[in-house]
């Protein structure tokens, strides 16, 4: 059963998890070093809880208490309860839906664990924008996808907007980041998957006949910026595209990453 | 030909349209009372004045006035050329890609003209986001729409946010606001086309099979938070959904609406 502590000092010490969540670079640095993620928003928070993560304590204006507390009656984090313009001095902006959590990172399992069973994966590349990566998690989810895989700099899934554009899904969709670049699309064939990566180079085929029929498929996405690497375009077992019509007429060549993963998403889970 | 003015005060008053860009809510006033919108970016900026718009002045660090010199030699407007760490002052954060314009907003037209030899609309009820209305913007012209129309309480194309994540489709792309919410629909059906409406609603068919062999399609999309309105529901020809494979496992039962409209401008392009 989590303790309730009355806070009447934004100031408080014990509210260090909780500061300045709007500086994306010192939440970086702040959640590194001590191994912890924030949870916004009731829904978000009951979902981190229930999905197996340890909290460190919860922060919130005493009138989510009620509707979290058989979450609260489950753990022995302490829970911080402050007057709702005190939580916003302390967090730096209007906290949505009142409640927070700061819960512990979990070591990340192992490539093969997370394939274990899956049948279509989305693997990124240097996807860098914390929004995209929530976005891409939650079109996944959608379609049936039963794992993530990130190459070493995409977006932190655990970040607070990373968490709350996928709806929690980053919790429920087994992930994890892939150790080695250079070899994670020759080792994800040789593990049975058909790596399909999506690009614009001309030799790319409609990504309809690109996944048709296939078992296990890895849907390979690029970053926002260049798309994929050349040497992961080399590396795939197929090159697609989704067709545009008539797109250059508006001067656009191409969807953004998120609403190209969802479309390749819907197209590989009718497969 | 642009006279080229250079400054040294950023406290000038002739930058006044440029000032506090990250003040949405200032911004929104501003450009509102002077019929003004801003374009950022050597490309948007030379997209804006090619299709069309007026500009009022630019504004740009010395070093983007080569890259934009067939441009300026067109205009009359005043470019104003400041040392980049003073546009930033001006501005309020610092400017990608160094230009920036300020342009006439021109009448929007009718609702008739937007429509004249279109084939495929998109149609958006209340998608207050600017950064969705511009991914949608940019998703309908990759996939060849035709048309765009907005509900009154929708984003503004024309927000600095909404034109670059649109990569200036929305100047190329025919849009206007529908002047009646009550009978956008009705109207479009009387103008010929199927309006099909996106929701989860119990009684949708497939997307797919609601648009397999139509002419003229108008494909609606609600708001971020509940979706379409039921009264917007109950008016469109056909109701339709785009299936999710086992998303309810993860607390996922939508795509959020810039990936719905990605994943249904596609299937539409392809009826």
């Amino acid at each position: 059963m989590a303790e309730v502590v009355e806070i009447t000092d934004p100031g408080d010490l014990r509210l260090a998890d909780y500061r300045d969540l709007r500086d994306v670079q010192l939440r970086q640095h702040l959640e590194a070093e001590h191994g912890l993620f924030l949870a916004e928003g009731e829904k978000v928070v009951r979902r981190a809880v229930e999905s197996g993560h340890d909290a460190r304590s919860f922060l919130m204006a005493p009138r989510w208490l009620d509707g979290l507390a058989d979450v609260l009656a489950r753990t022995d984090a302490p829970c911080f309860v402050l007057p709702e313009a005190l939580v916003e001095q302390v967090t730096g902006f209007h906290v949505h839906r009142g409640a927070l959590a700061s819960l512990r990172r979990r070591a990340l399992p192992p490539v093969a664990e997370v394939l274990d069973g899956a049948r279509s994966v989305l693997v990124l590349e240097d996807v860098v924008d914390h929004t995209n990566v929530g976005a891409i998690f939650r079109s996944g989810a959608a379609m049936g996808f039963d794992a993530v895989l990130l190459s070493p700099r995409c977006a932190d899934p655990l970040y607070r907007r990373s968490i709350k554009v996928a709806m929690g899904a980053v919790f429920s969709v087994p992930w994890t980041r892939l150790p080695d670049w250079r070899t994670a699309l020759p080792d994800l064939s040789a593990a049975g998957f058909t790596t399909v990566a999506l690009t614009l180079a001309d030799d790319a085929v409609d990504v309809e006949d690109a996944v048709r029929g296939l078992d296990r498929v890895a849907l390979v996405l690029g970053s926002e910026g260049h798309g994929l690497s050349p040497a992961w375009q080399r590396a795939a077992d197929r090159r697609a595209t989704i067709p545009m019509a008539r797109g250059a007429e508006h001067g656009v060549d191409s969807l953004n990453v998120a609403a190209a993963s969802a479309v390749a998403c819907y197209v590989t889970a009718r497969r």
